[in-house]
């Protein structure tokens, strides 16, 4: 490796999204990669898998004294970070050092549907916390947000083909008359954009929104019955009823209160709101992915379907956060 | 007037940057400006006078039911509200309405120096809550914020010849060492700056940041020295007073809380943090005036200077928030 190669960090390089960015950075072919990784996880075979494709692992605990973070950060040129959903305000630490270490780019963790901060979403709310105390140490930053991954919208069938890539029972239900627009990213193509950002200039101390298409939720069942030969029967569901879901259920940011609010935030946000459109991005700040890269291939939906009705299509957070998808049927 | 002319609603027309914008407004005399007026002011000398000026006046009450409020609204294109710091989330009902409305462009209550939200200062967490209210209903907006007034930077002098233009104790004392830079505005300048941004496209749904020159506190005060021909005695305050001064105070919104935090908080993002600069509000995002508007003629801080040393200078909030101005000086 050419140590004039930009030396980029990741935190959460085994995760869903961390797996996207490492095989997206790992084919541009001009980055040095360093997964920042658990001393009890070193050995893990997935952090093997890491280090046998060229990827330095090194030991690192977002709960050390700041010197410490500040000392296995002090060599990288970006940072990036990916987090599971109920641990996103362990990186104010990380940030703090981040700055200290001289980084000249965050990524915090973002790779989200664009929604307004300010009481819609949990986790929106939980990250917009991060961004806030990343702004005000003045880290140089890009925030990437993604849209709604290709993987959380096929629906299940009646032959149960398509139960392999099932994550929450609300990707089988349509909101309201199933006809609003909601930007679709493909999983894989996360980290193939953030190859791009992460060397653009235009990019920095930027909001980022990506995605591949456009589809409604009518749309998306329409093809999956229409690629799989199956016809399903449509479950609606209005936003009264979601609404009421979420009565009662207090702010407390923990596993049973995301898996309650989660889900359902994220229907009325992109379904009733209609939040997570590229007008919307445009109008909150964002620049978008398809003014920037317009010549990027974006993997299309349609694929993607195709792949999931020939059985070839992985699952995601398989193995991982059982706790969590348990909750997610158990509040179906 | 002509019907061609684009209609601005103002409320908080009387006020302190309400009286810059109308004056502003008026000069440019490319406007139809209607003051939205409470009921039980309309026959006030001041509305009188705003009358008189070729201003029309609408009964307007925050408070009325939605409809009443998008009756008011209907037939304008821009909204620009200003209001005092202790009443700062009473526009949620009215951007729902200009939202109804149909207002093409609503400048909500900022002209504030550059601070991020989340814990730096009272008033800019206010202040974002209404934002997050804007941009989650999508209303078209542009965020002025101006930096720091001249009219609160001349300091107490000993010959008392300066005393007429004082407002808070916080303006006679130098924050640490006193040479953290901070961008001042001339009050009389934001409306002139406002005539020039609420017909730009280049700021819809933008924040912009306008100031007309960048000073130190030991700059100012050197300043002041030299044009009235005195010397005063500098009293310096350090980072760790001021915390000690907010230590155990509330986030209760209410007058003793914004009399006690808001100075203190100012002086420490203003002179610690360095918020108030324009690198930070490039960093934040911010279009900047000097960009924008390399032509404008601002007014310079010594002319201001000149002319409180003159006796001709204007104070600001004569007359009005007694109670807050007791507190400013209780809390001193």
């Amino acid at each position: 490796m050419s140590s004039s190669k930009l030396r980029v960090g990741l935190i959460g390089a085994s995760g869903e999204t961390g797996t996207s960015i490492v095989n997206g950075l790992l084919e541009a072919n001009k980055f040095d990669l360093i997964a920042l990784t658990r001393p009890s996880s070193l050995t893990k075979p997935i952090n093997k898998a890491l280090e046998s494709r060229g990827i330095s692992l090194r030991p690192f605990d977002l709960t050390s004294p700041q010197p410490d973070l500040v000392a296995s950060l002090k060599d990288l040129d970006v940072l990036i970070s990916s987090l599971p959903p109920h641990d996103l305000l362990s990186p104010i630490p990380l940030i703090t050092a981040a700055k200290t270490a001289g980084i000249k780019r965050f990524l915090p963790c973002a790779y989200a549907p664009v929604i307004p901060p300010g009481g819609i979403h949990i986790i929106i709310d939980q990250k917009e916390k991060v961004y806030q105390h990343m702004k005000q140490l003045r880290l140089p930053f890009t925030i990437v947000d993604i849209g709604w991954w290709f993987q959380l919208c096929v629906p299940r069938l009646p032959s149960g083909r398509s139960d392999y890539v099932q994550l929450t029972p609300s990707q089988n239900t349509i909101v309201g008359e199933g006809d609003t627009k909601s930007a679709l990213t493909d999983l894989r193509d996360i980290g193939r954009y953030i190859a791009r950002i992460i060397v653009d200039e235009r990019t920095l101390n930027k909001y980022v929104f990506v995605y591949n298409e456009l589809w409604t939720q009518n749309e998306m069942f329409a093809l999956t019955e229409k690629l799989f030969g199956e016809k399903m029967e449509r479950k609606f569901v209005q936003e009264g009823e979601l609404r009421a879901k979420l009565e009662g259920v207090g702010d407390v940011v923990d596993l049973p209160t995301i898996a309650t609010k989660v889900p359902v935030q994220y229907q009325l946000s992109l379904y009733v709101r209609g939040d997570n459109q590229p007008e919307n991005a445009k109008y909150l700040g964002y620049l978008l992915g398809k003014d920037l890269y317009p010549d990027f291939e974006a993997r299309s939906f349609e694929a993607y379907v195709k792949e999931v009705a020939g059985g070839k299509a992985k699952g995601i957070y398989e193995g991982r956060y059982e706790d969590l998808k348990k909750l997610f049927v158990k509040n179906k």
